[in-house]
């Protein structure tokens, strides 16, 4: 991009000028933005970056994807809080192999996700980058007072859950890379796969739903692969977490994908991420009563296991057998990457 | 830097882990951080990236260097809105030429600039960049509800002014990109230079003065130059300002180093940015009360210029002529550079 374009993207951006009201004092344009939450809320605050060539490549996100994406994953660090997302901030990095109109679309799919969750974006920096495109993503959102999710209240007795279904964006993934090798069109009983990948759901609803819980459990979302989550919460907790393999839940279409590559769709389901469901313990005694009101908001919910004193040790039992889960996480394209501190 | 390595510096930033209290519910350590301010508060939010080669270089700057300046650059957006800095969320992408000790010594200096404002680390990012490292800073604070200052706030009769001196930071960006050159050691009388550019100081008490002014004007912090702050205020309150080139405050220092260069200071204290000082506008019946509270701070306070009726437009008075100011800002390396936004 030229320094022109850069002013073309900069007052497109400033599609949100002067947007005030409903808590927010001052939006895109000044220093910085101010808002204010009700009385009996905190702020809920989380930062997210991704980077061409370790998080995506052109080849396998359109631009607005990777615009939409950035926002969900961390519309899904506020849900995982029990939070309703409310601000972003977007700070992008644009590499000389970017054109104003792919940046543009990029914006398009930040407006998209931030429209789709009720979140407006209200600041943000655009500068250059000399080689890759970076993107990194600041949403601030809101939670009663003392009520946010946290990964340290899974106890023993309690039931480890998981919303949705999960490995579907890793097979989306593994799908798009063979398709951008070979050039071939994605056919038409994969397209999920895609959707999966590219547009993920952030289950804010969910976590809205947990956070009301008299007596609520652990919370995570599926970023770095189910493994990965679990795992912290294990850690965080200090428990010992036993799921069930084969109440795992995997989309149809994932499996019969999986079976097609000779691939194990519990491998993707562990170890693949961006899944963006929610993971967490739940006291028995509210599973019941929980699922009722996931089911009346057509979220998908799934127990997988228990939670058992001990560890932090995460552990599943699978064709009869327990074997250990191993504490890996996700890692896009073979490169070096750390996960969320 | 290998994947080991990045488990190092995940762990060594987790130094804030754990920490909770004066408002902060959840620190690092989760999927998110939750914080709640006084009831007659506001949060103040902001958003900043550095990106190597673009707004700095290995050679003009030392890792802990870069890390202080992308805090305190973000404290000073703060400090623009008459704000207190509280927490910060840090996202880096790390490029393999920067080694674990580098990136330690950046998160020294993160922690350094963020323990100098009281403010505190409480979340962020930690990935992988093919090529140029970056660092994204999001800091929030809080200010009295309905006082944040803005921009917009100019008015006709009002005076225009400055905090401290302008123009340093560049007289050090040119001293560090020629000693990088020469190899030479930069000489005693001009370390002074070395500090303005490379450890700035963010104007955080200057703006709580202004920020407790009965009848505040407009104010922003001079990270593009002077020129571009001015002009930002004369088109966000639609009013002249006029200002006079001997009365800019330009350091004793960076006056000899311009003259030894045989370069202009007047165009580094317009054109040249980082200086993190605040330029704004206050009422006229308020300079002397003013003055003496940044007196007593400490902090210098120059009357520059006045705000007429008209514009936008920035005018300057230099050797008795009018000119206009040009409506340039920062431009590091000669590359393309968005402001934000």
């Amino acid at each position: 991009m030229t320094y022109d374009e850069f002013s073309l993207i900069r007052r497109w951006t400033s599609r949100s000028a002067g947007q005030t009201g409903d808590g927010l004092s001052v939006g895109i344009g000044d220093d910085a933005a101010v808002f204010s939450l009700p009385a009996d809320r905190e702020v809920v605050a989380c930062c997210d970056a991704m980077v061409e060539t370790v998080h995506f490549l052109k080849e396998t996100m359109n631009p607005s994807d990777i615009g939409y994406k950035a926002v969900i994953s961390n519309i899904s660090d506020v849900a995982a809080m029990g939070g309703i997302p409310k601000y972003a901030l977007i700070s992008i990095a644009v590499s000389p192999n970017w054109t104003a109109e792919e940046c543009q679309q990029i914006y398009d799919g930040i407006y998209a996700a931030c429209e789709a969750y009720g979140v407006r974006v209200i600041g943000g920096d655009t500068v250059s980058s000399p080689a890759a495109l970076s993107l990194s993503v600041t949403v601030m959102g809101e939670v009663e007072k003392g009520r946010a999710l946290l990964r340290s209240a899974a106890k023993p007795g309690q039931l480890v859950f998981v919303t949705g279904h999960v490995g579907g964006s890793a097979a989306g993934l593994d799908l798009l890379l063979q398709t951008a090798k070979t050039g071939e069109a994605v056919e038409e009983m994969w397209q999920p796969l895609v959707a999966f990948h590219q547009r993920p759901v952030a289950q804010v609803a969910a976590g809205r739903i947990l956070a009301a819980s008299a007596n609520p459990g652990a919370l995570n979302d599926v970023s770095d692969g189910l493994a990965s989550e679990l795992w912290e919460i294990s850690e965080a907790s200090g428990v010992c977490l036993r799921i069930e393999a084969e109440l795992i839940p995997v989309a149809e279409t994932t499996r019969m994908y999986a079976s097609h590559k000779g691939k194990d769709p519990l491998h993707w389901a562990l170890y693949g991420g961006e899944d963006y469901q929610l993971a967490g313990t739940i006291e028995a005694v509210e599973e019941e009563r929980i699922g009722a009101l996931f089911a009346q908001q057509g979220i998908p919910f799934t127990v997988i296991g228990r939670v058992e004193a001990g560890g932090p040790s995460v552990v599943m039992n699978r064709n009869s057998r327990w074997e250990p889960v191993a504490k890996a996480g996700f890692n896009h394209f073979g490169k070096a990457d750390a996960r969320k501190g």
